[in-house]
């Protein structure tokens, strides 16, 4: 037979099996939270309608798309789960209850030029709220707690949600007469972090075509930091100028105050008023997650509240929030830095059951009794010596080995052998797998490795 | 803004949040069972190299294959999950432990023509666990052992796993000096149930080219039925003159002992001489699953001992078994079949909790004491009239209502509204967990109802 070298296409996450089951736990995490907090899970298509997932139109989205023919379908694979969504609740409109609570954690794809880092396949996990006409503030604050939730579940606890809301922004810009400008000085403002206050006034002077004095009030607004108290107190400063702004600040410290009930300690959440999304999309809160060690990653989790899902698809307001994390990036990410945990299981087994004896009858009885204690436990069939068998449990890590010889099968006892300390018991079925449950109970099982 | 009217493709499942709730827990029970039995998940690329993917080429996959090019790399979708996982061994080989246990509950793509229940995409859930040169037998019980603990969780009973092995077929084929006819032969015994006997034996004489004594002696080993025993002792009398004929039988008998020490009741496996596969790749042990009471659905999960899964991609033996369950068609029956437990929760959440003051503090506070309970809760923040409050709870048809106005708040609890009932007691927030989980804890929570 003529042989093909195997490959896994350059772009494409493709993980050896003890990181895919750390992966697996993150994605039960996620899962498990998302569900806690009353989201339906949704499962879209991959492939799409061209037209249909296009119809926005236009981009840098458009140049990446993965799109193909097939008979006389003009198709394409869904670069995001936005677009999926806006397109089902236009579809089932009136088969739904809003607000509609989804999240949905699936692959998307981007054809982008391949490079360390960046994945053409990835996970993104999203969760949204998409009222009918109207959704009420307490949404856009339970979005950020969730994803706190989700953060410690993974075993952060050094990470920042950073809030702000689009309306201070519009309405400021409104109050210094630059409401058509704001674009570009959103932009430039979110080039702070990287090139300093100073080239960001060039900028503003410059190509911007702001006056010093314009440029001086944008500086002095974006400098206000402290506690958000602070901030919020320096904001109202500017209050009773501009409706929009005031409406902002209100949603704001609705938002700030709503956060410390749902729990989240102020040093993970943070009001930063350079904060803005790129997306014109956004209209209210907007959210960015950063490592505070790792500043470099950028956000790592990113949303805001919107007013209109799905005006390519049905004529109603269908105003929503929403938040995604890309995971596939984070994960890479969080193994490069060496933070997921090495104490978090990543063998398949909790127990791997080696009969000794040619019939395997009692071996499977046993594996059975660990199993049913909850335990994942396999059973090692194979004809091989004793050490070739203790090789294969070394190399799977997994954490205890099951003898059963004739002595343990005689004395309806098994062997239970910790491979980390090479300490060995005789115990009873029943006993073995509360042994080995209880050992395990004992090691942290946070995803990642907090620093 | 002009409006594109929203569509999904034909082929394509995508269900409603109530299905979807089901379909994943369907998901979860095959996550967690086959985790329990030491399998690793995997997850591969949707998207690989054409030329990888159709190494073995040819037939009818090509034509429905999804392919398509990006610059210039030519792309197709997995179509399986088997092709991937051979991929995907051979590539990992020197890194992987080996009997390599793997599960993958993923979607494949195949451009089908569209008809009722016929999907483009599909989920298939597969296990395999793959041998370096050799695999014992006892791995060819543990499968159908753990097919069986997938079905009855997802509250089944009234189902066989079907198993035979492809040796004995094709050492009575060779005792009847019928080798090369074999193919044709199994092809058409496969017809039986459809057909019956009489028509079986007119196209083994007529298109086979076999005799009357080769035809009557093929009926006569098919009719072979009855439990286990007696069609194993049965088989008996045929040994001793073929060898491969007496090594299947010896792994059948083993196969058979052991899916009883693994606590199969023999009510849910039975050995049937007609079950073939269609595949050549199938070289021993083979499996199909049906449901008693319909069996017009055909087997809804096979598979089988195979010999060289990755002969196209490496220059090593790699004997395996595994088995796939289709699971889109396998739910899409169901749901037609009106075999979906509605008494499974289909809401997205146990609770909907419903503020009816102003200040939203204290509902946050009653969420999340009855979420940090394992209990799934939604915060119904909007400012709605309380009729339209508990048509949405209705709508979602949420099991429990936990109501909290000035009175409530006063006096440190909340009334817990049972929806079914209309019953509501008052309980502090923590009776309010106990008693909500109490409450959901008796109802059934199988997926499948069982007639």
């Amino acid at each position: 037979m003529e042989i093909i070298k195997p490959r896994t296409l350059s772009g494409f996450m493709e993980l050896l099996p003890g990181k895919q089951i750390r992966f697996e736990k993150m994605m039960e995490i996620l899962r498990t939270t998302y569900a806690s907090y009353g989201f339906a899970p949704l499962d879209t298509p991959v492939i799409e309608d061209a037209q249909i997932l296009l119809a926005k139109g236009g981009g840098e989205t458009e140049k990446q798309i993965y799109r193909f023919t097939k008979g006389d379908s003009d198709l394409a694979l869904r670069f995001d789960l936005t677009v999926p969504l806006a397109k089902y609740v236009a579809l089932h409109y009136n088969e739904l209850a809003f607000p509609f609570r989804r999240f949905q954690i699936s692959k998307v794809y981007r054809g982008e030029r391949a490079q360390r880092g960046r994945f053409r396949e990835f996970y993104q996990a999203d969760i949204d709220i998409i009222g009918d006409g109207k959704l009420d503030i307490l949404n856009e604050a339970e979005i950020p707690a969730i994803i706190y939730k989700v953060f410690r579940g993974f075993g952060l606890s050094r990470f920042q949600i950073r809030v702000n809301n689009r309306k201070i922004l519009n309405g400021f810009y409104a109050m210094l007469g630059l409401s058509e400008k704001s674009g570009d000085i959103m932009r430039t403002v979110d080039k702070l972090d990287k090139i300093g206050a100073e080239k960001v006034k060039v900028i503003l002077l410059e190509d911007c075509g702001l006056n010093e004095e314009q440029a001086d009030e944008i500086l002095k607004f974006i400098a206000i930091t402290g506690t958000n108290a602070e901030v919020l107190t320096a904001l109202e400063g500017y209050a009773g100028k501009n409706e929009m702004f005031d409406q902002g600040l209100a949603e704001l410290k609705a938002v700030t105050a709503n956060l410390t009930a749902f729990g989240v300690p102020e040093a993970n959440f943070a009001v930063d008023l350079t904060i803005a999304r790129g997306l014109d999309y956004y209209t209210g809160t907007v959210y960015e997650t950063t490592l505070l060690d790792h500043p470099e990653i950028g956000s790592v989790c990113s949303g805001g509240r919107y007013d209109n899902l799905a005006g390519y698809y049905i004529d109603k307001p269908l105003p929503g929030v929403g938040i995604s994390i890309g995971l596939t990036r984070l994960f890479y990410v969080l193994d490069e830095q060496g933070l997921l945990n090495p104490a978090l299981p990543s063998a398949p087994a909790d127990a791997l059951v080696l009969p000794m004896t040619e019939n395997p009858a009692a071996a499977i009885a046993v594996a059975e009794t660990i199993r049913s204690a909850g335990l994942r436990v396999q059973l090692y069939g194979e004809q091989k010596k004793f050490k070739q068998k203790m090789a294969y449990a070394n190399k799977l890590e997994v954490p205890f080995a099951v003898l059963l010889g004739e002595d343990e099968i005689a004395e309806g006892v098994c062997s239970v052998k910790n491979m980390a300390t090479g300490e060995q018991v005789k115990l009873s079925p029943a006993d073995a797998a509360a042994y080995i449950k209880n050992a395990l109970a004992q090691t942290d099982c946070a995803v990642i490795l907090e620093k």
